[in-house]
Parts: structure tokens; sequence; C-alpha cells
């Protein structure tokens, strides 16, 4: 697991490399927030099932990047003014706290750009057959736009201030958290050139551990405090936002994230690979407390 | 040009057809900026470079609309409050005006992430070879992040209110506007398969049409009227930037213009097929009035 963070954190990093003088700034920020030190799920997610379908990890770590990115700028936009307008992430301020509004919103833009650039790339063509990086690449944009998480952000939106049904609620949750981690387990078995029983199998595991990864954030967001988030705590609470913990309190919601994690265990008996690597890692997704 | 004119919109229509109950808004949002009714100037481009290419029109489609996908999220973001703060974008209200600055951004963000779902989807795939596909989607993400488009807005913001020298207006206008129309141009070819020297000569035609583009919409931002432009005119002397006709004045820019659209032309005799399209396309663009 030390090994494969390495070389995400090595392959983000030389991404970022590169630094035009005349608008440098943008690099910068850019960099500041990918580099703010998230815990990896997603991309780590890819390797693991990339080497799950018997599939070569250097083949796999521009997707496992690409998601990262997509996730990072994710988070650049949902902290603007417009959106949940948070000053601080991950025990830093934000990015547009850090570089302004203007320049945090093209850093965002530029992060999801660069995300179709590396999977797309001539280096990344040169290890990765046409076919499967097109379809992996392809995956990822369809579960992080309009049908993936930006339509999860939107219902989130639609429901502020609004109270959400259990099943409002799970279809938001599924889009906006799970269709990322879905694309990274997905473009895993994609660039390892996995069969539909495999990608099927893939899908349900993300699906379950998106879920209960929510849940717990939900859990956190109550019962932890802001120091240990590095955010701040009751979030949900103040923008008065429906959630599982608002309808089932929080006993019941951890309840519901360690049953699906079983269900996300289950998932993996099809595979023929060593499989506890990804059983540990979606428990532990749910014993976090940040 | 009127047939390739209606493959677009229908082709644009199609892509945002699909419409779900729970967050419908932001499909409406997207379709709102979409239809607003552009020149459609890049995706005319990719489908005309692809023909001069010998290449099949209908390969080159998704690519064309995803240019033009790619062009409506830079405008929509553009606007927003936090960058240059426009009400009105082609006679309409701007996107946020009419739908919020939180749909807005999220509407420019999905349409980003469809320009590379459409693509790299299924359907493309299979009337696209993977090859071509994923080097022409992979060129149009360098061209529009943080090497490109992206990162010719920041040059923008960086000399807002100070001076610029000719040289970097210039590069500002090649990446900020020159990289999209390139991107344009380079996929049309590429998926005909064109060799390196036609490759060479679209990316030379692209950079001369894209400045002389710039400098015809900097000249119409001053002699034109609110009525004729769709938008606030003397925009960029209110925003105190640095324009070439701010440094040269309206008459060489013009000259400047012309000379460059002579290049563009010039550029076109390495290409065996009929380039009288593309000739007068270059010439249509900087006698346009908005």
């Amino acid at each position: 697991m030390h090994d494969n963070l390495n070389l995400i954190e090595k392959a983000l990093h030389s991404y970022l490399s590169e630094k035009p003088e005349l608008y440098g700034i943008l690099w910068d920020s850019m960099r500041y927030s990918v580099g703010a030190g998230g815990k990896r799920v997603r991309p780590m997610l890819t390797l693991e099932f990339c080497k799950l379908c018997n599939g070569d990890i250097d083949k796999a770590l521009p997707f496992a990047c690409a998601v990262e990115l997509i996730h990072t700028y994710s988070l650049i936009h949902d902290d603007l003014p417009c959106m949940d307008d948070d000053d601080m992430r991950r025990g830093m301020p934000s990015n547009h706290i850090e570089f302004g509004e203007d320049t945090a919103l093209l850093a965002g833009d530029a992060l999801q750009s660069l995300a179709f650039e590396i999977m797309l790339s001539p280096h990344t063509l040169c290890v990765c057959e046409a076919d499967k990086a097109a379809k992996a690449a392809g995956e990822l944009a369809r579960l992080c736009g309009a049908s993936g998480m930006v339509g999860g952000q939107v219902i989130d939106l639609q429901y502020e201030n609004k109270k959400a049904s259990e099943q409002v609620i799970t279809q938001m949750h599924l889009l906006k958290t799970g269709a990322l981690i879905k694309a990274a387990c997905l473009m895993g078995c994609i660039v390892a050139g996995a069969d539909e029983e495999k990608l099927s199998a893939a899908a349900k595991y993300a699906d379950c551990v998106g879920l209960a990864f929510q849940l717990v954030d939900d859990v956190l967001d109550v019962t932890s405090t802001s120091d240990e988030l590095g955010k701040p705590v009751n979030s949900d609470v103040d923008n008065k936002k429906s959630t599982l913990v608002s309808l089932y309190g929080v006993e019941e919601c951890m309840h519901r994230a360690e049953k699906l994690t079983e269900e996300a265990v289950d998932a993996l008996s099809v595979f023929e690979g060593d499989t506890s690597f990804l059983a540990s890692f979606a428990r532990k997704l749910i014993e976090r407390r940040n």
C-alpha cells in the first residue's frame, strides 16, 4: 500500500512540475490543492483493481491520478462562495481564500482538463492500448459529469433547506460521492482488460463502499471535532442539509455502513486474485476518524 | 455550409435531450447556453478540416460538438461575478443570471465533462478508431487546459489593471482564443488520419485565424453598439484591460487582422482538396459585425 501511495504522489507531482513564467500562479493554485494531502482513496482503488485483474500498475497510474485530479477540482469548486462557501479544507485555507475566487475557479477547470490530458497523452498511449485508454477515460467523463458527480451536486443544491426522502439522499450520495469511486474501480479493471462480470462486481463494490463512505462522512460531521476533521463540523446542520443521520440517527447509520461494507466485500468473490487489501480497505474507510 | 451547421445543431441538441426528473435544472442550464446560438465557428472548422483531409464528416461530428461544448463552458464561467461579471451574453441574460451562480458553475463543469464523454462514448468509438479518438480528445484536453485556453484566461487576469506588452497580449490571445480554434482544426485532421505536414499547416492556419479573430473582437468592442454585439461594448476599457487596440489603434489592428488572414489562407496550400471554404471562412471572420 505504501509503495502504491508513493507512486501516486510522485506521479501527481510530476504532472504539475512544469510552470510557465507568465502565469505560474495557476500552477501554484492547482498544486496547492492537489498537494493538500487527501487520503488518495480513489487512485488507490484504481491501482488495486488493476492489480486484482492481473494488470500492470504502470498502465493504471495515469487513470488513478486522473480520478484524484477530478476529485480535487470538485473540492475547489465546492468550497467557492457561490457553493458551500467553506474557508477551510483539510486544515488549510481553501483554494479561493489562498488564491482568490477567479484563480480558484480556473484552477478547478484546468484540473478537470489535466485529468483527461494525462489519460490520453502520447506517453500514456505508449503504455496503454488506445481502446482501453479511450474506454476508461470515457467512463470517467460520464461518471464525473451531469449523469454522475455533478448531477449529485445539483441534487444537493436542489434540496438545500428542503426535506429530502431517503431515496433522494441515497441517489444524491450515489452520484455525488459514489460515481467517482465507481469510476476509480472501473478504470482499474478496464485498463487491465477485465470482462463484464468483473466490471459489474467492481461497480457493486464501488456503490456499496461509496454509500458507506458517505454515511460515515455524515456521521463524522456531527460526532467529530473540527481539529480531527480539518474543516468545520456540523456543517450539514448549519447548512440545513437533509442527511441520513438526520433521518436515522448516528447508530443506525453506522450499522448501515457496516452492512454495506460487508456487501462490498462479498462482491469481490468473483475475482480470482487476493482481495484482502480491498476488503480491509473498505473496512478501514468506515473506521476512520477524518 | 448550411448542411454542416444543421448537423452540428442537431447533434448538440441530441447530446442534451435526456433530462432526469430529480435535477433537470442542470440540463436546462446546460441547454440554455449551448442553444444560445453562437456562430459555431469551432465545430465548423473541425468538420471542414476533416473533409479537406478526405475524412468522413460523421466521424468528426462528436469532436466538432465537443469543442463547442468546451467553448460554451468557458463562456459560462467567464461571465460569473468572480470573473468578468457579465449579465448579458448573446443578447440574453447570462447563465448565472438565469439559473443562479451555483447552477451556472456546475453547468460549466458538466459541459466540460460532456465534451470528453461524447468523444469517447461507445457510440463514437464505433464510428471512429480508438487511437484517433484518443489522440484527438487528448489534443483538446491539452489545448483547453492550463497550457491552453485556461492559461490564457489566467494571463488575462494577471494583467487586469496592468499594462501588458504586445508579446504578452499576443500570447494571451494565442492561448485564450487560439488554443481552442487550434484544437478544432487539429481534431478534424486527426480523425481523418492526416499526416504531420497537414497537422502543422492546420495549426498555422488556426494560430493566424485565432489571432485575427481576437483582433476583430477587440476592435468591435470599441466600434460596435451593444445591440449589434448582444453584450456590453467598451468592456475592455471599462475593465481596464490592455488590448492591441489600446496599443495600436483600430486601423492598424484591422490591417494586422487582414495580414494574418492571408497568412492563414497561404498555410492551406499543402492540402490537395478544395480549400475555398476555409479561405472564405477566414476572410468572413474579419468582416463580421458581431
